[in-house]
């Protein structure tokens, strides 16, 4: 089930300490211009480096494998990998007997009967988004004039981000972190019912991603608490402008033409170098686990690209989906 | 785009004023013991008629269309409707001019370019999860021992929900509500990286479900406020029983065999009889309107009973994919 | 896996003898006009009563639960089911345990652990093209101004239709036959490259008709004792014409502009009333059957039809897949 | 629309003279031992090289990027490419002026706006079945001990395949032929009406072969001259043993245990050494045509491991959504 979308389908591959990772693009118009160095600038919005992200460091050089032909999309899928280079797998042996808590170690174990690759988590790392942010390069170009926004908007609790990491990364913790997304002046009428509301098919893409606990659109949680003559979104115009916007732009699963908005709540990264008192299933008893791998203090730092992304890919097959069966409007 | 699952599919149709609503399921095991009988506790307690909820009262009787015979699921498709009879469409009629503030009227006219069966909000109707509720009860055999509850834990922000019902109903308002679900004991492994996480195909189903502003697993959003130290759940014995579960049950995608504990946030009815200052499209001027068609208070009252369905459905296509797949332990 | 349809999704559903039988289409553009009147000509022609076939007499009177609003398609799925009145289950009791030599009895039982309802052949009987046919209505709305056209041009191996019938009746035996279809003027660039080329669409839909056992586009199997100096077509104009039509349209999966056509074979009605030494199931030996209920001596005579409902299904999908994607030719 | 599969999923990608092809295969039960050596003996039977094949060299080594970990697979997708060396892309310029008669120059162009990769035939290449080799190299694991046999009776309309060989490269043309593949002992009760029928599937990824015309099952389009006595395959034991076997091994699209038999229609490569008198786009006006590249004289020389391969693919996907589905049997 590595594979998402009805027209514009997106499918992610690799682990983190394989030969490569990668992601295949089906159903990309023919004719979108499309060069190496397109990827470039999303890439680099989510790589790591800076402080609070893994010292892991990557070139992340994309090599387009298919798909393009003399500079733009020919109609065939898109294939972008990148190849695995630094990796020390040896800092992920011991956690086949005692598996990370908050972490896939369990759960992967588990599902593949002990065969699945546990280095670096895997296909369960993070890493795997690299293949979402490419295919959000060109979903993109097909949400065309849409201005897609996501942001950091707290990190630990607290509005404070630079703070917020100098404390956890001064006790070797981790910390959480709220993303705020917000899609201007989008296309109306996106979204099918019943099965693939806009907000189905974004939900479906954003827990695809490691770490994500929760998404709220528009008022979210706090519209529990509302009366609906607060909570609704009266119509000031035509076009259907409102003069508030608490349904985040979005009613009956369809955008309204109002700026998109949605949050998503990120855990703190699992991987900690705090000693934990957990199980270890080889001696079959409570054992200390510290865990002293490289990774993210706040992997929410580098979220907002990847929310980005999945919010572009399922525009692009949104739109691709409306333009197939909405003849009268498109 | 009315349909959901990979192997046990569910597709809904019907509009709320229309002939008939229904639901095909699709990918059945065959010899489900399965009557008409069968559905009536589960329809029963999704429907209106208690405080807060409308007045409207269907008598929502099922008949069993096919993939039945002799008291067992016969591995065809498996068809369920309900006759739609107590329809005042009349009360509709004014909505094509003054689209309701917070509903789906001005996104179902744009998005069908005026073809949108608009009478008590056509195929946008909160009527349609009835089929939800229907593909629910057989999703629940499949999903076998494992308990699943939902309940309403709070509405227009208390959990004095009695009180707040009564005063919003003395306004002529609308609340909102909070859903907790649990799922008492689920099978380790559910879930299918990357695309098809448990969060995934649960929330791609939730927000088919009108009404729902936002979903968080464990400890949600405010993990986004904790530290990897206090967030990460020890494991305390060899099955992968944990101490806490902020992660509500779920690591990388998969369930962990812990209780499986998310919340939903469902906004305020948009329909109310309170006056609203809004657009009226047909005279190109600001209007007042004031609904009074049959309304629920807080919709949220009438929902555990949908989202423990879409939370079976979800279960029950993943058990059938994880079998099919993952042969060495199942 | 009772759905067909990247875009345009139709489901049957249904058995022989069971409540009903019907037809989910989802995916219809809004604002096509649609009344029941509409389908009454195609499902006449694929009744039976003439000539022939079965004696069995279904009303057929199909009754739209959704879908339809003032006589237009309104985007949400429609419905159309027809009820099962004329049933006689008794005639099929023995087939249990003497499944019928070349039917499903056999394979339906083992696939369903022995749930199946065998009734009629329950959901593997003829009868469940019903929900084709009406599905072919509307998608022949979406072909467009494609004329369809299937005609049955031999049976028993003979173009004498009229006589080869006779002499299969005379002798209670039953005969295959052969259908061409023609689309006149088809739109050119239909066809999704690699895995949904025309011939892959239109092929999956012809082998769920029951008793097709094989197909051929063009010059089909004679293909293969051709020199490609003789097979090839010249182009004769720019906008594709060609001298001659082996291909059949289809070039590389994609029509071309050219008519296409094509051949499927349909096998003699295994039920048949000439006295059969077969295996007793039941008994554990060899045993002889002789039918007696009501069947077609040649179902080809009532499926050209129907393969004119499943080309334009197929034709109806590609087109709006063909539009979302390809928007620089739409 | 470059996947197939419901579980078992196989993507392919890649354009014949662009800088790799390959596949992506998900759904891979994991624990299957696999290595690059797995895959050589099926892609060296596809490739060229023999009498009557095209001159084009690749050395076809495939490259695993993914899904497999420590000489097994580990449950995630399955990635195998391999490079494309031995390109001479002068070879196809004059296409985009004279389209190659039947072939899928021109409907290339048109369909992807001429914006597709002509080069070679691009992504309609038959090239492109390199992925479904190295897909089935898999598939065929998971068929278990079913054999697999496909192999050319006929080209160009003789058993003496190397006579007619001889005859058409003499005079610089190219002929068809005639595959039959059998399944020895495959498993009963593979197929899923109404829509994933073993032909249904089976059929749809054979149409994306390139070159094939026609498929029949069992006896095929000989049934349609037949009498239901003659073609009726009668029981001869409790385990659905039967006397002969004009059904190909199938009823009601599901396998009844006996062999699968099934033959496809190859036709002529289009690319010939004869002058062809056929449209000139680019001058509007007939004109001669001589295809000088490197082709093969008969394609079908190369097809017999595709074809198992697909074989294999399509009975994988089943094998597991039966294993889902159908617990009381497996």
């Amino acid at each position: 089930m590595n594979s998402f979308g009805v027209i514009f389908r997106v499918s992610v591959f690799g682990e983190s300490h394989g030969p490569a990772i990668g992601v295949v693009i089906d159903g990309c118009p023919p004719g979108l211009p499309l060069a190496t160095d397109d990827f470039i600038p999303d890439l680099t919005r989510r790589q790591s480096g800076s402080k609070g992200t893994t010292k892991r460091q990557e070139a992340d050089i994309p090599e387009i494998l298919s798909g393009v032909h003399e500079g733009f999309t020919n109609g065939a899928p898109v294939t972008v990998i990148t190849r695995n280079r630094d990796r020390i797998s040896s800092d992920y042996e011991g956690f086949k007997d005692i598996p990370r808590p908050g972490h896939a170690d369990f759960t992967s174990k588990m599902k593949y009967s002990g065969f699945a690759d546990m280095r670096g988590s895997g296909h369960f790392s993070g890493r795997i988004t690299w293949g979402l942010v490419a295919a959000g390069v060109i979903a993109k170009m097909i949400a065309g004039k849409s201005e897609i926004n996501a942001s950091l908007i707290s990190a630990g609790g607290s509005t404070d981000i630079e703070k917020a990491l100098d404390e956890a990364i001064a006790k070797n913790d981790s910390i959480g972190g709220i993303i705020e997304c917000v899609v201007k002046d989008p296309p109306v009428a996106l979204g099918e019912p019943f099965f693939y509301s806009f907000e189905s098919a974004l939900s479906h893409l954003v827990f695809s991603i490691p770490a994500i606990k929760g998404i709220e659109f528009g008022s979210g949680f706090d519209a529990a608490s509302m009366k609906g003559s607060e909570h609704n979104d009266p119509f000031i115009d035509g076009k259907g402008k409102t003069a508030t916007n608490k349904a985040g732009g979005l009613n009956g699963g369809i955008t309204n033409g109002n700026d998109i908005i949605f949050r998503v709540a990120v855990k703190p990264t699992s991987s900690i170098g705090v000693e934990q008192n957990t199980f270890n299933f080889t001696e079959g008893k409570m054992d200390i686990l510290k865990v002293t791998g490289r990774h993210d203090t706040c992997i929410a730092l580098r979220m907002p690209v990847i929310v980005e992304a999945v919010t572009a890919i399922a525009m692009a097959d949104l739109i691709l989906i409306d333009r197939g069966i909405n003849t009268k409007r498109n």
